[in-house]
């Protein structure tokens, strides 16, 4: 197995305001062995989200990380040795391997193990066909359900996530707003990522400029930072707008309810007769097929490309979670091993 | 006609904060005549909504009144003049009669002017029949979609809409929790208006109390409070649960944002897969006859009642829009000339 040790990243304190060195600690195994029906997964790429954060920082939708656990994370990688037949040795997987090098799974649980697609590279099935372009997708589609001719306004235009929606929305025949922070991220959210415009959070102000660029209001909000920048939306929604709550990175890392920037413009949805809702899309399991089927012709047809952002190296994985929250990465943030 | 003049509560001012006596002006006109096509109301009864703050505070999804227009009010009364073949002196009416003894009007605009319904009284037309009830029925029926079973949470539960949802949940077989401030608002909300139990938010911990209540979360909020009550809310929701934003008087009477208590809590949509949802009673103008179907059959069986508050006097006008905000009606607010 080219190895006889197996490196951790595991979750060493719960994490309070912003990330530190601290939280995690670097933990060395002996190689994992299979035992009936498991099988070992030599990790080659990692996925970061936001959502990570709430994983680590207390019970979500999932259970918290426990303190001493290896940190909870999507990512790919090949069977190296193994007692399952589903799951041979040589096979690409995707699933929850952790930060580890070395994953031991039954391939159960809260994100099973399935195979690789054989036409896609681990970036692409971690990206565009991974839970990104998904939550796009559903988030979009389902909750937000534009129609050709909408205003569609994405936060956090940059990432993952909201460079995926803004294509779909482009795709569908939407007019794509994006926010983003700083002239670099905006240039790319219009040049790269094919928005009609972005508005630069950090210089500009927000809720004027959606006036600006939509008088008429948005009709769909794909909102992926919450506090002030969900505010300057609610200030602008169109009759009967759709706002789909996927993220609030912007609270991800506040310590205490004291540090969040509540919402102010909330009663905007009465006065406007709309409706703000969540997801989260592991709910959508069963119909992952359908979104991989749409991005695929949406990607043959040149309308929607995937965009990563694929740092190296184990050691920098701690770093390379924290690059979410710094606002460094442009598209999906991966890591190859 | 018994009378030569027609006294009338202007808007005199744009307010700012807590209604002010020096907001509104008392004005004697001369008796309107109608012209081809129009009428007199002799106004009897008037109508006390917390949306009228909206309407004298700026546009909303109506225009703001003017500075020295009539403040807009609904009410009912006694055609005692009239030139329109449809409306005949003697007729009983409701409609947007304003804060006057003596309304000029054609019957027609934002809310039309019908005739009374023969067997109800103006108490019941305005009340359990009016908007209130109306405004109950579709946010929580439409909006709020209960199931027998599930818990129906009521913010403002003494008031006048807060009051009938709780009896409509209960008629449908859900549970149904009250939040109003005070014990004998308390006491009221469960002995006079049937829910099943009603935390004082003046004296008890509201999250806390929501969850000793609901265990597994509530499935339907009904809000009529919004700020911290709402937050509150928004802590205890059961999976998929749907969020009424009726109205949000905690922040009616805001001078400017600042005032205003954010929502911290609203990240929990997403962490359950819940909506919230804003609606106006107007805009089921079409379908206003549904509801009074369905609230004079659970009167008949009597599982719900009207329950309206009844102020006197012309003068008393302007003090009873402030017994809104103070918390101090019981039910329907409703002043008769």
């Amino acid at each position: 197995m080219g190895s006889n040790v197996n490196r951790r990243w595991l979750l060493a304190a719960r994490p309070s305001g912003n990330l530190k060195d601290s939280d995690f600690q670097l933990d060395t195994q002996p190689m994992p062995e299979p035992g009936e029906g498991e099988f070992v997964i030599k990790v080659t790429h990692l996925s970061f989200d936001p959502t990570q954060r709430g994983w680590i920082g207390g019970d979500t939708y999932l259970p918290a990380v426990k303190i001493g656990e290896v940190v909870r994370a999507g990512g790919a990688g090949e069977v190296v040795a193994s007692k399952n037949p589903n799951f041979p040795v040589g096979m690409k997987v995707q699933g929850a391997v952790g930060w580890q090098e070395y994953c031991l799974t039954d391939g159960k649980g809260w994100w099973p193990t399935v195979p690789l697609h054989p036409g896609l590279s681990p970036e692409l099935a971690l990206g565009l066909f991974g839970t990104t372009g998904i939550t796009a997708y559903f988030g979009l589609l389902d909750i937000g359900q534009p129609k050709a001719g909408d205003v569609v306004l994405v936060s956090g235009a940059a990432g993952a996530t909201g460079s995926v929606v803004g294509q779909i929305a482009k795709a569908m025949g939407c007019t794509a707003i994006g926010i983003a922070g700083g002239k670099t991220k905006c240039d790319w959210v219009v040049e790269t990522a094919g928005f009609d415009a972005c508005i630069d959070y950090k210089s500009e102000p927000v809720a004027k400029r959606i006036r600006e660029l939509a008088p008429k209001g948005v009709n769909v909000v794909f909102e992926n930072v919450g506090g002030e920048i969900l505010d300057a939306a609610l200030a602008n929604l169109a009759l009967k707008a759709r706002v789909i709550l996927c993220g609030g990175i912007s609270s991800y890392n506040a310590a205490s309810a004291a540090e969040i920037q509540g919402l102010k413009n909330y009663m905007q949805l009465t006065v406007m007769r709309a409706r703000m809702e969540g997801f989260i899309v592991l709910d959508y399991a069963a119909r992952f097929g359908e979104a991989a089927q749409a991005l695929g012709k949406w990607m043959a047809e040149g309308k929607v490309k995937s965009i990563e952002d694929v740092q190296e190296g184990f050691e920098n994985i701690p770093a390379t979670l924290r690059r979410l929250f710094e606002g460094k990465n442009f598209g999906k943030q991966l890591l190859r091993l």
